[in-house]
């Protein structure tokens, strides 16, 4: 059994809609435990517990909210780090606007990941018509669209089947030896 | 009159049609005048030109494509770094797909900037609802909306009012001073 | 006259080194007004009355520590955001380790400002052998060497050269114009 | 047997001897099997055959010299995009100075390998007093301390862990159950 923690932080919602299907996207892979909590409610525990996490906040002036540092500073005290390495992580952002910063917030989250010693990945998939997530889930406001709201569960079921294949030891849930399409038919990359 | 140079690298055209919306915006600044050049026709000269640069390029692989990157690397033999200290530069960049590196390109633009002395910036406006170029203009294929286009234009815009604000010294193009809306009407902004 | 803020958070004491030979720095270029402050002690009025600002804090987990950010985030409420346009802004940090994130954390620092309409700059200079700040002054513990202290104070003169070039318009401040060594004798820039 | 490719550009050789530190450091595990080669001699066969990369490139102008993006970007016509998924990497980089731009080209060939679908690391260990390798080695010209040297060493060492502890399935290997010192004696972390 993998244990997977979705951990998010939201002021308006939209990014505890990301985290829910995240969340449902973990879900997909057979044998994962999973806890889907917010900042409020998740301790060290939670952090010790998991194999895998998805971290996600919204972009607040292009990075990471001061609530959500504040989680990860005051782990100081724990005296948890550098004792949680090899870990698996990712992350997810909303923000007011395209171009607001989700991009670098999700690199930032995955730099405080790194910093704990996870290991940190985005996904190769096209969920829609120009829909990625390849450095982390990013959104302007609220996943509205299927490949937006795909995005965000394709992230959570990627860190599962990292989860499952290299701490639970299932080959067989390798994403390259999966079915489902990574990349859809009706998609035509456009090339900038 | 201040110098701007619109310099861009584009694959498929995509991102030549953002150049020429980030030069129209430029345009819209008196007494400016203009470059609209991609690497392979631009040279030292137009970087010594220019008071200021707006770059461009698609997103490969998360980055900057190393035909961009040549351009600029071969300069180390021109004897001009650092020597172009205070010219003033943004950034924009095309991707197959949204969250497929566009920020992470502009930022990394605008470090090649930085690292040859220019202050660069992005912008605050929306010029939609929800499109923003907080740190660029950032573009899944080309520009389609009106929102999109003018993200482009208002980023050469205002690129051009700082040119004309600092390096000109007409204050009074200073953004701040201006009567056009940086903020639309329709726009509410989604906190996340 | 040209009024620069060096705002700063220090934890240990390094940050605040770094912030006072910044400070000192800025002293340099004549009719500078300057405010040296900490989070604890500044506020919005000292971000208003600024010109330029020079923003210090130390690498926590490889991004801005939370204090340094909800000084940011709290401003959300006092309505200035996007009213700040065209500051000029740069950024400094201590870490615990070389390789910790200290480059990171400066180019976090400067995607804040970015957001709030700054442009953002580095120095191309070399203040010692093998020493530079060419995104952000980066620092191990407090400076120790004359390179390392004068990596600091030069970002802080070229601050207040930027501000007293381009919004004072004393355009004899231009660093380019100067006659002090940007790059020592004793410079023999390595190349890897 | 675990497949590691150290590759690497570099101009002056300061990153070729990064690059045989890493490659020694990995040689340290049990049953790795390793590739040590510059971009040069390095090809598609390569990439396919390793299971974990270290990828090490001078730091030119903030970020990736060209030569090492060409061949990255080389590889579109490859067909091996998004066929990858689930390899192992991290990075390393030396520049002509301390503040030069190292972590942060560390950070963008790490999101290079994030968009081939790598999952990346960096290192918690200190491998001497200030020095560490979080993102990635970092180096100011060549490795001259021990505990510079070791940086690298250790990178290519954890490397090896990762690929024998989730590909080859060796949970021996993990770096939690090693007996070597990840933080030295003589540690004494400066907080900055």
């Amino acid at each position: 059994m993998g244990n997977i923690l979705v951990l998010f932080q939201s002021n308006t919602g939209n990014t505890a809609k990301m985290a829910e299907l995240v969340a449902e996207g973990a879900g997909r892979v057979p044998d994962i435990e999973l806890r889907l909590k917010s900042i409020k409610e998740a301790d060290v525990e939670d952090l010790k517990w998991c194999d895998g996490i998805a971290l996600g906040a919204p972009t607040n002036f292009g990075t990471v909210p001061w609530e959500m540092k504040k989680w990860w500073d005051d782990l100081v005290d724990k005296n948890i780090w550098p004792y949680m390495d090899g870990k698996i992580g990712c992350s997810f952002s909303s923000a007011g606007a395209i171009g607001g910063g989700q991009e670098l917030n999700c690199m930032t989250l995955n730099v405080i990941l790194m910093n704990f010693g996870f290991l940190v990945f985005g996904i190769t998939d096209y969920t829609g018509p120009g829909i990625s997530a390849h450095y982390g889930a990013v959104q302007q406001g609220e996943p509205r669209s299927d490949g937006e709201k795909e995005a965000c569960a394709r992230l959570g079921q990627r860190l599962a089947e990292w989860v499952s294949t290299y701490i639970d030891q299932n080959t067989a849930s390798h994403p390259l030896k999966q079915n489902y399409k990574r990349l859809p038919d009706e998609f035509k990359q456009r090339k900038s």
